[in-house]
């Protein structure tokens, strides 16, 4: 079955469409992870985040892990807009129930990760529930430069990511299917690298949501498709490779689910490459290649053997297919490779 | 029972109180209604407020009323502190079973709520659940002028409010214990108030939890009593007072449940009082006066034919030692009733 709108920036159109705008706000809805407003002779950058699904299927269960991701997760999105961080609000959801170690431990997570990104906690509201559930606002600024918006990039151009990717799919693999994986996560936000991508990126998106997601975003708002010519394969990181062995999982379907890695995914101009690449070498850390923006909206990569070609929203509509069940997700992700696997 | 903490306040420090301060933020830890930081020439003011429990019970179960409330709490904190509202971020959590009308009218509750107060939705955040909850953070500033703080009010200082009291517990009884009640809900922030008080107010706070608990967390923060010459029934709001008569409940428990009414609660010193007063009058309203602040950490007031003489966090701490069940509450509040009619 070919979708031919994204389910995810379908909903959010639905729920925010209709509000007016900020006659300040510089990004239309969706266009940024952050929302961006010029006031005062700087931008002022906010994002609200929530930490909800995650806890409810239990994918984050250590209170350290949920403290942790309750800063990175907002802070991700500060770094893709290439902003600086000034703090957070937390709204705290939590049971009467939890003792005084969970406390701890959310706290203690929540104070590394603000040690972490030079943030405090500025404020927040507890309220008492059945279960636990943190929304968070980050407030950032960016005083020179421009901020990078999701929109910009051009067929030709190239895509990179910060890091290699994978973890976060390897991460809920484990914790859905085979605990015994161990997979570790504990993502950072890449506020170090979006300082070169300031200057340099003609777009950028975190991936939280995963790769292909993020690609689906990118390809609609852009109307533009990506042609990724490094194989699949190689851009996974070290625990994501793992899984893929030991599970025998294609390597693709670490890069599909929707729970991310929170690295930038982002596009330089081609007569920039060069320079960009000895810049973040000078910086200490060195991007992913991944390919070429195109012209056509399609979706082209290397798994295996394979070589794909499809609709630019085939694989990130897959998690909505399954209306959210994690074992129906896993079912439609094996037939869509049987499928590419029998048309090959 | 006497208790000798306020039950919300330790609360909030107990989740909050390990957590660094932004070297540029103006305001202690629940020193004001919002968070307020000095930054770029102007405060840039903050609050996240929630919308949790209010939706749990059932005590708001009209989407328009969920979606005026969650833009109203956070705004009417900003008009505490005497700022000026921008813009706010939603964090919506919803059930994937509400239709079309549900967040039709949803929106209309937000929508309208922001053109009252010249304000705008930035962005947000959409999950899905089994439950409803909002999460909104307001953004706003303060260009002139030094913002209003729940600390500073001296013994012998007037207590104002901006209008009369009780309509938000009369709402929650006709919510909880009689629908026939019928009363009307939809408070509105008192951000023109707030202009006068910017100029006069040597202290102030909102009654979202209502009068008493605003009155414990005041008299805590400055270590101050309060002696109410007015006779609380002349406090009622028609709403509260109607409620007052045709249940036989007394007036002081209109003025403890934690549902407020979004008024404002402030200070005035005795010599600005005439001024104050005759300012507020040229701006078309008028404060209600409820007494004076005394050094003694205790509270008094006039219900009925009794002359009450408490601890000031005996009647904020009633909801807690219910934990929140309403019909115990309500019990509880009988008690104390009857306790002092006792004893007089």
């Amino acid at each position: 079955m070919i979708s031919n709108s994204n389910k995810e920036t379908d909903i959010i159109r639905k729920v925010a469409g209709n509000f007016a705008r900020h006659p300040s706000q510089v990004n239309q809805l969706m266009e940024a992870d952050a929302e961006i407003i010029w006031r005062n002779g700087e931008y002022l950058v906010l994002k609200t985040d929530g930490i909800h699904e995650e806890i409810k299927t239990k994918l984050y269960e250590d209170p350290y892990l949920i403290g942790w991701m309750a800063v990175t997760a907002p802070i991700s999105d500060i770094a893709a807009v290439g902003a600086v961080p000034e703090g957070i609000l937390l709204s705290l959801q939590m049971s009467l129930h939890e003792n005084e170690d969970w406390l701890k431990q959310i706290q203690a997570g929540i104070n590394d990760a603000c040690l972490h990104y030079h943030s405090y906690v500025l404020g927040g509201d507890t309220n008492f529930s059945d279960s636990v559930s943190i929304s968070t606002t980050a407030v950032a600024h960016i005083k020179a430069g421009r901020p990078l918006l999701r929109t910009g990039m051009k067929p030709g151009e190239r895509l990179y990511a910060t890091s290699l990717l994978g973890t976060g799919n390897a991460f809920a693999y484990s914790r859905f299917f085979n605990q015994a994986l161990d997979v570790q996560f504990r993502p950072v936000a890449r506020l170090v690298e979006s300082r070169v991508l300031r200057t340099y990126a003609t777009s950028c998106i975190d991936t939280s949501d995963g790769l292909f997601p993020a690609l689906a975003v990118l390809s609609e708002l852009n109307n533009v498709g990506f042609h990724l010519e490094t194989p699949l394969l190689k851009l996974l990181s070290e625990d994501a490779g793992s899984v893929h062995r030991q599970e025998g999982l294609p390597d693709w379907m670490l890069l599909a689910g929707p729970h991310g890695e929170y690295e930038l995914l982002f596009t330089v101009a081609g007569e920039k490459q060069n320079e960009f690449e000895k810049e973040c070498e000078s910086e200490g850390w060195n991007p992913v290649y991944l390919g070429k923006v195109i012209a056509l909206p399609k979706l082209d990569f290397i798994t295996g053997s394979l070589k794909i070609q499809c609709h630019r929203h085939t694989i990130a509509n897959l998690f909505y297919e399954s209306n959210g069940d994690i074992l129906a997700y896993l079912q439609l992700l094996k037939q869509q490779h049987e499928k590419w696997v029998a048309n090959n």
